[in-house]
Formats: C-alpha cells, sequence, structure tokens
C-alpha cells in the first residue's frame, strides 16, 4: 500500500467521457489499497476560451483578474471528477489550490509555490477518500487567487507529492513513457524505463515536451519518484530518479533530444577586443530575444566571428538588432540562417566515458553531415546542423550508440 | 455621495458586450462620486451548462461538487466585469464568495448566509475601488465553497447592503420598475414609484418574478432600501421600502397580481369531524407536494368540502394521493381542475379600509366572472376563477382600483 499522486492534463480530462475512464483508473488504484490524490488540469479547450473572454474585456488583462478567470477551468474538473468518482462508489472529496491551501507568491500568472498544507488532505485520506486537487493553482497570502503559468500542473502534482511524501507521483499524458528519441523519426525508438532527473532535464529542454522543466527541476529538488505514463495504455512507463551515481548501470548515452526551433545568427570580423560579447548579447536581451547556444571562437587577425542562436519566432526581430550592432562595432558583416536543427545525445553516462563526443562527431562524419556549431554540457553535446540532415543525423546517432538495443540487466557487474 | 450595492443578473451580463455596457454603467457612478459593490451572476446559460456536465457525471450529483462546479460561473464574471473597469481605467477587484467572506451554513446548494466580513471590501473602498462580487455563493466554516440556490444573487446584494449599511441596494433587471399589474395583461399598467416590503413579497409570490422573494425578505428584516431597474434603460424604477404607517398616503390597493401555475382539487362529503384536515394534508405534504391555497367551509349534513390547490406540475401526483384519502376517509368523490387562475388585490392601504373585498367581487360580479375560491391575509384578498377569465378579471379589477391613474402627491392630507 503506497501514497501516491496522480496527474491527469487537459487531453485526459478533455471530454466528460475521458474524465468517467480516468475515474475507472483511479477506482482501480484505490481498489489495490493504495492512497490516492488526484491532480487535473482543466478541460482541453477550457484554458483558450477563458482567456479569449478575457482579452475581449481588456488589451492587457489585469493579471490578478486573469487568475480569478483561469482557475475556474480545473475548478470545473475537479467537480465532475469527484462526482464520477463518488457516482463508482469511490468516495472522492475535491479542493480548489486556495482550498487545500497551496500557498504561492503573488507573482500572478506565473506564482512560484511556498508552501502547501497538507492537514485537510491527510484528514480525508484516513477517512478512506480519494482527494481531488486542481492543479495549476494556488493563494498567495492575502488570499488571492493566483495560477502557476502553463504546465502548472505538473508542478501542483510534484509539489504535492513532495509535502506528502509521497511513494510516487505520477504523470499521465499521450506517450506511455519517454523514449530514447522521437519514435517518428526512428523506428527504432525505445521506451527507457529509467532516467535521471538531470537527463530528462536535458530531453526536455531539447524539445521532448513530456514533462514541464519547472516540475522536473522541482522533483529533482525533493527527491519525489516520478513517473510517466499514458492515460489510456496500460503499462509501467518511465521512472524518472535520482542519479544513483553507478556508471556501470548507466548507458552511456541515454537518448537523443532535437529540435528545429532556432535559427542561428554569426557576426564576422568582430574586433577582438574585452567586452564585445556583452555589447553584442546586450542589446539582444534588452529586446527581449532569448538566446540559447552562444559560440566564439579564437580570434585570428584581431577579429572574430561571433555567433549565437535564437527562437526562430525571434529571428525578424533579432536581425534588426544584429544590424545596428554590426555598425556600432564596426563588425565586416553578419549572416543569419533559419534552416537549421540542433541535435543533442543526452547521457549521465558520459561524465565518466571520455570520447562520446568522438563517437557522435564521426557518426555525423559517416553520413557526410557538416556541424556548424558544437556546444557541450556535462552530461549533453549538442550541435547545429543542417535542418535538412536532421531526421538521417537523428538516426545515425540513435544507432551509433546503440539505443535500439535494450540494456544489459544491472546486475551490479 | 452614497455607499451603493448594484446587482447585475445573468441576462445583463450574458454576453462580453453586455459586461462592458454594465462596466460603463459602474464607471459612471463612480464619476458621480459614489462608492459602488457590484454583484453579479454568472453569464446566462452557463449555469445550465455547468448543471448538465454534472448529471453527465452522477445521476444525483454530491451537492458540495456541485457547488464547486456552480461556483465558476459567477467567477469569470466577476474577473470579466474587473478587466472591463479596469481597461476603463475605474480600478476595480473582484471576489468570490469564499473570499469576501460570505460565510454561510453547510446546506449545500441552499445554503444561507450566517454573516459577511466586510473589512476587505472597506478597506478596496477607501483606496477608491470599485468592489465586484460573487452574487449566489458562499463558504461554511471550514472553508467548503456553498451556493444559495437560485436568485441567491439578490440575497447576495441584499445581504451585502444590509452587512455594510448601504443607502441603497439596487438590482437591475430587464423591466422598469415594479408595475401594478402585468402590462402584457393591461395596456394601463402603472410602474409604481414606491412599493412597501410587504406589497412586494405578495406581488412575488403571486408570479410578479422581478425580485426573489427571499431577498425581499432579508431586505424588509435589515430594512435595506431596495431599488428595482432597468440595466439598458435610464429611469427611477420603483423604490421598495418600509411601510411608513400612514394609510392616507398609502392608495388602498397597489397592484393586481396573478398567476396561472396552480390547479385545484376538492374532496367532497368528508365526514366532518376533528383531525381530518390533517388527515387529507398530511399524506399530500409527504408525497413533497406544496399546498397553497386551503378552503373549508362549514360542514352540511355532518359532511363538509375540502379544497387545496397546488402546482399544476404536480397536479397529476396529487390526484394519486387524493384518491387514496377519499377511500380512507370515507368521503363521498373528488373533484379537480387544472384551467383555473388565481387573481389578487394587494395593498398595505387595505388593512384601514373596509370594503375592499366587496369592491372587488363587485366588480367582478359585474364581468359575469364566477368566483370559486377566496382567500384573505391582511394586505391581499385572492379569489380563484376559471383560467379563461383570467385577462378580463385583471383588467376590471385594475381600472376598478383606479391604479391606471397617477396617485395624488403626498401631501400630508
Amino acid at each position: 500500500m503506497a501514497l501516491i499522486v496522480q496527474k491527469f492534463g487537459g487531453t485526459s480530462v478533455g471530454t466528460t467521457e475521458r474524465i468517467q475512464g480516468v475515474a475507472d483508473k483511479v477506482k482501480g488504484f484505490r481498489e489495490q489499497g493504495h492512497d490516492v490524490i488526484v491532480v487535473v488540469s482543466a478541460m482541453s479547450g477550457e484554458t483558450n476560451r477563458l482567456v479569449e473572454l478575457a482579452h475581449s474585456m481588456q488589451s492587457q488583462p489585469t493579471p490578478r483578474e486573469m487568475d480569478v478567470i483561469l482557475s475556474t477551468g480545473e475548478q470545473v474538473t475537479i467537480g465532475l471528477l469527484s462526482m464520477a468518482l463518488n457516482e463508482r462508489g469511490c468516495p472522492a472529496t475535491s479542493y480548489t489550490g486556495s482550498q487545500v491551501a497551496i500557498v504561492t507568491d503573488n507573482a500572478h500568472t506565473k506564482a512560484r509555490i511556498k508552501r502547501i498544507d497538507s492537514e485537510r488532505i491527510f484528514k480525508d485520506l484516513e477517512l478512506g477518500r480519494v482527494v481531488v486537487v486542481a492543479g495549476f493553482q494556488g493563494r498567495d497570502e492575502e488570499g488571492n487567487i493566483t495560477t502557476l503559468g502553463r504546465g502548472g500542473s505538473d508542478t501542483t502534482a510534484v509539489a504535492l507529492a513532495a509535502a506528502l511524501k509521497a511513494d510516487e507521483c505520477q504523470i499521465y499524458t499521450d506517450v506511455d513513457g519517454v523514449y530514447t528519441t522521437d519514435p517518428r523519426v526512428v523506428e527504432g525508438a525505445r521506451r527507457l524505463d529509467k532516467i535521471t532527473f538531470e537527463e530528462m532535464l536535458e530531453m526536455a529542454s531539447l524539445g521532448s515536451k513530456v514533462l514541464q522543466i519547472r516540475a522536473v527541476e522541482f522533483a529533482g529538488k525533493y527527491n519525489v519518484n516520478l513517473r510517466v505514463l499514458h492515460t489510456f495504455q496500460d503499462g509501467p512507463g518511465t521512472l524518472i530518479t535520482l542519479d544513483e551515481g553507478s556508471a556501470m548501470e548507466s548507458p552511456v548515452v541515454s537518448g537523443i533530444a532535437f529540435n528545429r526551433d532556432e535559427a542561428k545568427l554569426t557576426i564576422k570580423g568582430v574586433p577582438d577586443i574585452p567586452g564585445v560579447a556583452s555589447r553584442i548579447l546586450g542589446p539582444v536581451s534588452r529586446a527581449n530575444i532569448e538566446v540559447d547556444m552562444i559560440v566564439q571562437n579564437v580570434a585570428e587577425d584581431k577579429t572574430t566571428d561571433f555567433t549565437f542562436t535564437v527562437h526562430r519566432n525571434d529571428y525578424d526581430r533579432a536581425t534588426v538588432v544584429v544590424e545596428q550592432i554590426v555598425q556600432e562595432l564596426e563588425a565586416r558583416e553578419y549572416d543569419g540562417d533559419m534552416k537549421i536543427a540542433k541535435v543533442s545525445i543526452v547521457g549521465v553516462g558520459m561524465r565518466s566515458h571520455a570520447g562520446v563526443a568522438t563517437q557522435m562527431f564521426e557518426a555525423l562524419a559517416a553520413e557526410g553531415i557538416n556541424i556548424q556549431i558544437i556546444s557541450t554540457s556535462e552530461i549533453k553535446v549538442s550541435v547545429i546542423i543542417a535542418e535538412k540532415y536532421l531526421e538521417l543525423a537523428v538516426r545515425a546517432l540513435h544507432s551509433a550508440f546503440e539505443l535500439d538495443r535494450e540494456p544489459m540487466e544491472d546486475n551490479g557487474v
């Protein structure tokens, strides 16, 4: 018998039929003797409907009132799911974020959780009740309703699991786990039984949108066992846990992540003098453009080339800023490219294995793929390549690191 | 400068355009220097949508969870109206019933208000803000969300006006005031400038659905000046206040109320013995059928006839109960009629004027209308007549009591 927090997102509760399905699932867990806390999102489409209503009232909706309106989405779902559970003879009680209470700071529409009062929840669990909690929302110290921002329901679930010291936090989604890479690109992509928080963070930040980054960080910080599962298919899913340290048990590379969301800009012939990087990136960030990769190589002839990548949506705005910078720095010229893709290998095993990057570059070279930019972190190597090579590169790396093969059983060797 | 509570119902806030219109109206009052608290209902249609969702989950929805779901309707409206006011440079803050807090008992879906904390509201008013409060809802002592039942928004407005000692509670509707009778029936029907709480109660309970009875009772109990006004037309509306006592200033009859919602049942040849009335009405009320008028005349030959009226929707169920009663009491037979109507004259002036009932009966007789049942209270005389005479009767009475003429100015004569 375990204490489990389960989170069902907007698609999982998108229709009344699906809410009934979730109720069946939750009831099954209760019948196995587990204590269950369920966190739900608004029914899919509902949040967008409410946002539109708000924008029809005010060009820049007052954030406090936005939260009053948005929080009703989850409030309807908790009532409906509790009814469906009661109908099944599985007693349930719903709580809004305010009622729990999930206390946050007062940064409306993007609040952060400060603490959770777990007294009422424990009382209900003792009475044999399922507790259904509205995700994505809380209240500040003054009792104003707050929301946690997009993906906040994952964070609510993890925070509850941490506060209640739950045995597991299960995030139900439309995929049956975390894969070595996108199965739509690589046929042999394989579901991982386990992945570390750090690897998951790198995978998530690279576009594997299974879990919200904030929720993974939170789970890592409070050591919450996080499991990703499919809502409507049975299966073990993927468990995200602490790195247990022994590299022998970890494959060198756990997964291949990629995205096509970026564009690159290169300023050529930049004077190689102190402070030049901030003179380039200062204006960019002041224009509210987020920069991802930044590469500067050693200088030749007292000038250097400076490259960075931005989100494709920001590319046009970024070129305007860069044009200005070229004039101010008396750089030679600038150059931009939207048709790029970023491919990364991720794995905690890299830490203790040399030559992983080399193996990656060789695999790409063998396919004739030119590498434009390289950037590395402790458990990740990322490269920028021409977009047209993306699928080829992912497949080549997936095979080079033998990700299509089941890993050997952990046998303590 | 006054402190005003204004209530806008579901139709008044039925679309985003109408909410904008309400915001314009509220802003106008602020600019006149008044302190304004606005109570709003859910956008029309929203409550029904939520009720349907609930019933798709559970045949008999859990009342506590019903309230969780239903209360979201007003919560969306308060956010939207606050945004519209902020957009107009008229600072506003919204509060749910829980946030105010409007504390109720725990009778979910039909809770009664116990007390209101007015501290936050006064603080906001002092800061020059408009306070927007969700009608129809509150919370119990444990923090569970409650709703007050249909028409609860009127009650919220009156209760707030009482708690805040407001100068006036304005209920905005789709009519421009309380009329001497239904203008669709009598062309000369006239808007009343003033009416007493007692008269309003009698009018309301007879089918003039301008205000909820509970709200009028509440206003009478706490002596809240209540005004009925049209949302989208300017005008003074009708003020509902205490009876100021001097009959000289009151017209004898203030209005003619009527309804077609009732059906009558007569048990004939009932033994005239003690306890017979309760042996008839006991089974009826145990069947959850509400009885309105009850008439029993003096006995002849040791038997009597016993007549009562019920809502037409309950007529079929009532005949089944009555059939049983006839057998048990060994009464002669029973008789029923759905095609009846109830017409009443209402006025506090009746108290000090004899012969008002006679004047009523004469007016009906002059039109050849037979009276089937008569029932009276201190400020009301009601008769049951055949439904086909309804309009004729109302017009005859309206004219007999000179309700189409403007009353003389109160000049203390």
